[in-house]
């Protein structure tokens, strides 16, 4: 059994018709669940749907707790790539004994050519046989927290030089 | 390092146009690798492009042999699922000492409500960190042979009874 | 006012994922006027949901009498290309004082790479100015009953050399 | 012959994965026609590729002098919905024997549930057969200027009360 926490970012933004600007509405991960015909027992759980720009130290704590809490041992975290080294950082400092998968997008699900789907379904396989610990699973790759830093310039994650 | 096999199935059929029937041209995973940017070293090789009924002995151990003479050890197969379980099963006995998880589609990449690309960063996911074996990765579930049978009403795959 | 008959063909066509073979369900029609975000008055009406080469003469029949009774003297009839001609052909000798305007789909809409969506734009809006007589509207093309005549290699319609 | 003039607009917009903004790279109108599997001779002519909010006199006024200089008599400009009516209206007052008719989206072509192709489908039809105007066709509407104003709550176009 898998709890999947939904915080927002690029993943579940939308396009307003109207106002011609992105914005979220609800998460797409319930819809991209059935997509991937998943037969894993998915608790799904919006805890917030925000750019992870505007994300406070508050709300990364309100992540940690909802992980701690959390009957299931294995969790993921839906999560906007700017800033999600810094949840990451934060959930390696406060939780432990469970397995939390971080992923997202480089371009909304709601878009058709959106990574989204495949990094879901990486997110979801990790998750199920990574042995406790804080990972970020985007682009095919797996890395682990402490240690890991967002190179902004390509869009990635990479591993902190010693 | 991951080696790709490529073998048909439903992942890369297409429309043809002019004859309203399905059909093989290339396979799509190059395309859908760009669309997950995938930033693991992938190396594609195109084994077959057949409907996996269609699939006999001969076709099973070159498959088998691509595994075996493969540089890499982790290898994922895309494959029809009307006889995974067969070709896996006939991997099972004869590939030791390497990770393979096969993976497939109930719906055509092409066709755009595809499970493809979910599947594809499911199996991309689990060959990375599985023990050597070998797997079936599909519908969010990893199951490993031997012991594994297709549900064929349900279009899913299942733990065979002791 | 517009009426549109449905009658199936590729348009309507989705992919079954068990049995890995076409078949119709529903008619997309109603959700790609949602997408078009159409405001002109549709009325859709399916008369039937066939592949076009199993159409028989008694079904033309049943279109005929169709666009006959139709309240609305603008009519949309989507259809399988492989014997539109055939129907047209039927609707020009039987129907007089509508406009009638056959479409279809090379690719099933539901497919993603349809060029459905383009024709329905486009016989609606034909639809909406050509005085009254029967045509075929694909390929960004209009062409008037009698003198149509399918090229089966090209896969589009040409008017017959006098 | 069609003469096709882009001008930017949603139609065009594409999503930049790194900044998480919208802007323009090329315009997709070849694409959709392929798509669209259109048989006309259309020639497609990038005027500018700007959202409507930023159109200056100065671009209109360029518009309007690629319509007159056009060798072709049936002309689609795509544009921006939030000042199509303004430039409709400055090309009513400046091109005269010509049909000109602009189209736009609610939904950029990129981002798959675009009406950017029912729109388009609609354009190239009405202006085949329209008389010598300026018209806007969206919705499945055709409304000719002068006389038309934007209902922007709606998102969309009325005819002025007399």
């Amino acid at each position: 059994m898998i709890r999947l926490l939904v915080t927002g970012g690029t993943f579940d933004k939308e396009y307003d018709e109207i106002g011609g600007t992105l914005f979220f509405k609800d998460t797409h991960v319930a819809e991209m669940l059935r997509l991937g015909r998943s037969r894993v027992a998915v608790t799904v759980e919006t805890v917030m749907l925000v750019d992870s720009l505007q994300m406070t130290e508050q709300d990364r704590a309100r992540v940690a707790e909802r992980c701690l809490v959390s009957a299931e041992t294995h969790i993921v975290v839906t999560h906007g790539t700017d800033t999600m080294v810094e949840t990451a950082a934060h959930l390696a400092r406060h939780v432990t004994g469970k397995t939390v998968v971080l992923t997202g997008a480089m371009v909304p699900y709601a878009f058709g050519s959106s990574d989204g789907l495949f990094n879901l379904g990486s997110a979801l396989s990790f998750v199920q046989v990574l042995p406790p610990g804080v990972y970020v699973a985007m682009h095919n790759q797996v890395l682990q927290f402490p240690g890991v830093t967002k190179d902004r310039n390509a869009g990635t994650f990479v591993k902190e030089r010693a």
